[in-house]
């Protein structure tokens, strides 16, 4: 057992989570799991209950009375179903939407996209080999089921409603299993120019390739310690006079306003270990919610990547929730600061940074 | 965060394990679940997945051909059965199988109870109201598969063979969600004088009550740290020339040989939070892997209490291996005695053990 110095105690306590990464890894596949064919109920709810990410083949997520009317490869079958309608897409001039960056001033900020209006049609000439290029990079990315979703929104339908006729509402085996309906279905237009920073999300993930293909590089929860989380003030990119992309802080006074946690770096550290799946045109990945997921992409034919993703309301599971948390805090304890505390602790954290009398 | 003192970092993981056992218990159920029919497969799946006791109503293990062909209630039926065949029955003086007690020489050591052979008849005899009592404990309780197992055993067929035209393989929907068949169907028969001390098993169990009633005292592995789980050196009951049990070590130098890990106290600590639930005639009790158990029952009409339980294999789950291991590495950190070491964590605790100067 460790003896009185703090440092001590914080190496035994490092190399106990260490070696709880090791019995996650001892256990863990190091690859997805791949599935011949489209699982049953049954078999999703196993999937989910092993929290393991699967490829899955033979799945489509259209409509089989309208699946052969098109070629989904192909931008001209977006610019036709979406008409005049005009969508919300994310501009960057890194392609990068949700990341963090540093400001002029030096100091660190997690950055939104600008967001913009404007019809398929505008958007797939921006897009791909042939894309009338400006200096930005545009990318249809709108996450709030721009399809279809769960609950009715403000903001009035989806914005990609058009495309309900083609598109299946639900994954059957998926709603089947969770016994509940997709709480998002996105459709997703970009091209090789997007990439995501590493994050994760709160739903059992079900996303299939239309067109190009899709690398994601896979981390488990587990794998939350070998990261660097911090908190960042956020920014929405804006445009300057000249035409330039700056980001503007969301609050006045980036110290007091919300913070978000986010990881900053691209690169994988050495010490994390992660799983590298390439989706291709007509496959299907099940990404467990929490999972931490970077997603790069290739255009297909006609230089555009277009998938498809159904969100599923991931059911909270008590000793997981306790465990996850516990490993947080111990992971704090033991020094390490790439974490974000658990929620309902920042309060304590932050009145102990408050009460340092250094700062 | 912690400063200088190894009692401080003491109490402060002490702090984080309890905050732990709260995170669960406010999201955890605080009480078991009821089904008022037999579950569907995927229900049955999600239940394994919850990691929570259920109620089932409606279930039977019986085969629907024979089922009415007997009172399963009724010592009688159990006589006709199993005929002249003897089967393994455990002997004991406190109704205690597996259990701690004190030896004359005032050490500690986990005790089974004495094996015998004899027919159905012979021990329907010792139980219940009407019972022949000598000043001894009976129970049917070989826990081999006695009705039905999944590995053939040197020792033969099942005792209980001549039930098997009477009682299903398995649980049609625990063999489906599981993908396996049941590792042991059980036959149990004894009466309010036995009682179980605090355990659990590696298994899925679905345990149906035939006769009388059982009383089941439930704790999540999450409550482990609330226990005193030691190690005493395993003992079996054997009878003196006088006629008298007593504990007989199993090895002849009880410091070398392996030792047993177990819960001496029968009374729960005012810490740990449980779940009662009482089965009677015709109820099934889901009790998932790793879950804590203690039972106690009351006989029926004649006295007996009998049940049937079937054991599915436990899927070992990457993540929560890892956690529960974790968990137990910084109990002890945090000076808890009454935990045992993950697997493979004993040599060093052992060898601390044998290098401290003052042993």
């Amino acid at each position: 057992m460790p003896s009185n110095s703090p440092t001590v105690w914080k190496f035994e306590l490092e190399k106990t989570l260490q070696a709880c990464t090791h019995d996650y890894r001892d256990l863990a596949l190091e690859q997805a799991q791949a599935l011949a064919e489209p699982p049953s109920a049954l078999t999703a709810l196993r999937m989910i209950h092993h929290s393991h990410p699967y490829l899955i083949n033979g799945f489509s997520p259209l409509e089989k009375e309208t699946a052969n009317l098109y070629d989904w490869s192909r931008a001209e079958v977006y610019k036709e179903i979406s008409g005049s309608r005009r969508v919300t897409v994310a501009v960057t001039d890194d392609g990068l939407a949700d990341s963090v960056r540093e400001r002029h001033d030096g100091r660190k900020t997690f950055v939104k996209a600008l967001e913009t209006k404007m019809t398929m049609s505008q958007l797939t000439e921006k897009l791909g080999r042939s894309a009338d290029q400006d200096s930005f990079i545009y990318y249809l990315q709108s996450q709030d089921g721009n399809i279809y979703r769960d609950q009715p929104s403000s903001s009035g339908p989806p914005e990609l409603e058009a495309f309900q006729k083609y598109f299946k509402r639900d994954v059957s085996w998926m709603k089947e299993a969770i016994g509940k309906q997709a709480e998002a279905v996105n459709l997703w237009i970009g091209d090789s120019r997007s990439t995501t920073s590493l994050h994760h999300d709160p739903y059992e993930n079900i996303y299939h390739v239309l067109a190009g293909s899709k690398t994601f590089t896979l981390l488990s929860p587990l794998e939350t310690i070998h990261l660097d989380q911090r908190f960042y003030p956020p920014s929405t990119l804006k445009r300057s006079p000249s035409g330039q992309l700056y980001p503007e802080y969301d609050y006045p006074n980036p110290s007091c306003g919300p913070r978000i946690p986010w990881v900053e770096n691209l690169c994988l550290p050495r010490s994390a270990r992660s799983i590298s799946v390439t989706l291709h045109e007509g496959d299907t990945l099940f990404l467990p919610a929490g999972w931490w997921h970077r997603v790069e992409q290739e255009g297909g034919e006609e230089g555009i990547a277009v998938a498809v993703n159904y969100w599923y309301p991931s059911e909270i599971h008590p000793e997981r929730y306790a465990y996850e948390r516990f490993f947080r805090r111990i992971a704090i304890m033991s020094g390490m600061e790439g974490l974000i505390p658990p929620m309902g602790d920042e309060e304590s954290i932050n009145s102990e940074e408050n009460d340092d009398p250094d700062r």
